[in-house]
């Protein structure tokens, strides 16, 4: 089997690097001539180049690029691929990917493998990335049973862990468990930076330790990826944000009126639902 | 020099442990007489008991007690003071500790040793907790320098890090970078959790990883620390709470306006001011 992979970045590269060794003939597009080049020394690559056509006898093509690009490279893929190519994506927010990519090639479908590093780039690609991952895909009602069960076959092969939905419950349950803590964690950081007196500031900063480490971590991350979550995940995103604030309200009217009973309950369940989550 | 330790827990154990083995004399007192006993036969203390008037003859005094009972035990304790005697405490919280504190003895000097672990009672002391760690030192105006020298010294030769600052600076301080992060943190696996739709919640708990994981983890931590931060340092958390959620607002507007050159500033900005507190 041909597999092409689209965006030789820490995803693709990674995906190629496993599957090669797993000898399949791997192909990489790169719009960047010397990412192809480097892909091809390193073995992680049969063939690479900057043009597309490369995928024309691929059975299985990885978009890895940019969210923003995903649709835009399967648009300028289709008049390049044999008619039983299956085509998938990795990006992080499905709905409106899926639907479109549907509409336009009826072997698409979804995925979201939930895998990366700090760091970006061919260069950091690196060996069973993808071992004990997550991995989500979200076909449609209509989506060839063939195509989910081909992309579910080399995710699992790669030592992702399968979970299969729809785009919708996907979107809605990332903006709880990934996005919205980039945005409450941001806010942190925005909001201790905001004290006015410097000398509180100041000793705040000296004394912030792992409590604050942990909180922020997320909120002081790729603002890249932060802007991506909330530009494609809006709607959902916001949902949460809201349910969110009003549950920050109900909690800050509780502490006003000293309703420590009530925030004690809270706390113990905190603690036991955390561990429904991990 | 006698040094007395009332409260063998974590903290005050760790403690003396460190400063027995600087040979200094160590009494214990604590509520538990078997924690009396375990603490001379691991060699934490040279005398230990179960009551204060065992501390008559100390020059230093650690009330390493948990928060609320560290004015009642001042207060029980001061019969058996000899006039010298200076007395410092290791609550988190230092405002109306201090205050109290101060009134009632006026060698008394707040401490708040920044150090722990995820474990409490005598069992779990152990040497060097507190290398490294920040400990701040709260005096008042009038405080007597001696007492100030004394604690500094002493916190200093088992590894700390001095900050000196006034106890409502330390306390708003704390609010920010501690307290609050206990509260977003725990609102937001509360958050998570109310979501009415169980497919959505179900996906979302296979789906939370190591982002979830560190903005939770404070929010699922101890429910008696954080009820214990919330009471008392309520006014100071309501006050970060409320610029929090102020903030908030402003970017749930922005998200809304889809103002994304303002979001994509923030989150440059935040992972800029984020290494300013770590």
């Amino acid at each position: 089997m041909k597999i092409g992979i689209i965006g030789l970045g820490l995803i693709g590269a990674s995906l190629a690097l496993d599957l090669s060794s797993k000898n399949y003939h791997l192909v990489g597009v790169s719009r960047n001539s010397l990412t192809c080049e480097k892909a091809k020394e390193k073995g992680i690559v049969k063939e690479s180049g900057v043009d597309l056509a490369l995928m024309k006898d691929c059975d299985l093509i990885f978009i890895c690029t940019p969210i923003e690009f995903i649709i835009p490279t399967l648009i300028n893929l289709i008049p390049h691929l044999s008619p039983h190519a299956v085509v998938t994506d990795v990006g992080s927010v499905k709905s409106s990917i899926v639907q479109q990519g549907k509409a336009l090639w009826s072997n698409f479908v979804g995925s979201h493998p939930m895998a990366g590093t700090a760091n970006q780039g061919i260069d950091s690609a690196q060996k069973d990335l993808f071992q004990k991952a997550v991995c989500v895909i979200t076909p449609e009602h209509d989506t060839p049973q063939s195509a989910i069960a081909l992309i579910t076959n080399i995710w699992s092969l790669v030592g992702c862990e399968i979970i299969i939905t729809t785009p919708q419950i996907h979107d809605q349950a990332v903006a709880w468990i990934s996005h919205l803590p980039v945005i409450i964690s941001a806010n942190l950081i925005n909001s201790c930076q905001r004290e006015n007196d410097q000398n509180i500031k100041q000793i705040a900063q000296k004394l912030a330790s792992t409590g604050f480490k942990d909180t922020s971590r997320v909120g002081g991350g790729n603002p890249e990826l932060g802007l991506m979550m909330a530009r494609n995940n809006k709607e959902n995103l916001l949902h949460s944000l809201k349910h969110y604030q009003q549950n920050l309200e109900e909690l800050i009217n509780d502490i006003e009126q000293e309703n420590w009973d009530k925030i004690n309950t809270l706390l113990n369940t905190t603690k036991e639902n955390r561990s429904k989550f991990l």
